[in-house]
């Protein structure tokens, strides 16, 4: 026997259940709803350990999305999960360049990842924003990269991609970094992850 | 130092270092490469273990993709990472009726979910479908239903809706229905999970 229960009612219940699992473990109460929102996606509590955040990372993200930042992400995933209806209440928007044919083209013929050419295209955006990175580590390499150049300030870092190559050492360097970031050290995250980690800021914003 | 390397090499790199970790556990050939394709898009390795299909599953998929069947999912998000170039080159398209203007009226007249009333739109389609659930329980539970009522023939389930509550059982509903079926058994899944396995269906047919 299933019970009928409303949806945001599921939500509320699942997060009561995901509380009780965790159990006798504290989580930063700063980063609390971030990482239960990650858990909450993806049912895998091993984002209770593998996320971790630059000092006051979650307040500054919610302050830059109050401000109206846009937020660019490397999968059209990714930004199918954000919610955009939030975000353009606050002024921001979702940018994905990685499905332009031109970006197909500029690195085609630079021998490099779209993704790479994605990151260039987001550097000369004339908001602030957060990158929300859920699979591509040339992403994070190259951000670092402009980051170090002096070409790019991300109001925050979301460097979550999932994979076995290049990932858990990409996901390194932004730790290393001087901006504020928030990251799933290790192998996992993915496009789910990255959308979740935005949502949980927007929601704590406007529920 | 983080080594260059070309995309599909990445992909190929790391099946390859999956394959390495899963080390003496045999996968049965017919799902590994969808088993594999979910791990790779989760770096979590507990869909070696909760995957379960029935009696050629993949097969059966694989053989309605190749006859130009369409993809019904109940998210955006699965739909954005399903392959829509290749299927579309079989002849199949993707549906997600929840974001539809009128699902969202009627499942509020009606009091029931919107992924409710998005399966029984889906049930309408002429064409035989996949229906590859990433995130609603109700979906699930409604698909069996009309399974049951006579009124819905899938020619695949992709059960792997994610989450706490009501999730585990619409899932043994699937488990126990006449229908094929690709299940994540528990609470683990999600659009990704989703989008992965309907992607490594058609990757066997067209790589």
């Amino acid at each position: 026997m299933i019970e009928q229960i409303k949806p945001m009612d599921i939500e509320r219940r699942s997060f009561e259940i995901i509380t009780e699992i965790l159990g006798e473990r504290k989580l930063d109460p700063e980063n609390e709803l971030v990482i239960k929102r990650a858990i909450h996606t993806s049912a895998d509590f091993d984002y209770a350990d593998n996320l971790v955040f630059s000092e006051h990372a979650v307040l500054k993200g919610i302050e830059a999305l109050k401000s109206g930042c846009d937020i660019v992400t490397d999968t059209q995933m990714a930004k199918s999960g954000i919610n955009k209806t939030i975000l353009a209440k606050l002024g921001g928007q979702v940018h994905c360049f990685m499905a332009e044919p031109d970006v197909a083209e500029e690195a085609k013929a630079r021998g490099i990842t779209r993704a790479i050419v994605s990151m260039e295209r987001a550097a000369k955006l004339p908001k602030p924003c957060i990158f929300a990175i859920g699979n591509a580590p040339t992403a994070l390499i190259r951000i670092r990269e402009m980051m170090d150049a002096g070409e790019l300030k991300p109001a925050l870092i979301v460097g979550v991609p999932v994979g076995f190559v290049n990932v858990v050492e990409s996901k390194e360097l932004i730790i290393e970094s001087a901006a504020p970031y928030i990251v799933a050290r290790g192998r996992k995250g993915g496009s789910n992850i990255a959308a979740a980690i935005c949502n949980a800021m927007l929601y704590q914003i406007t529920r």
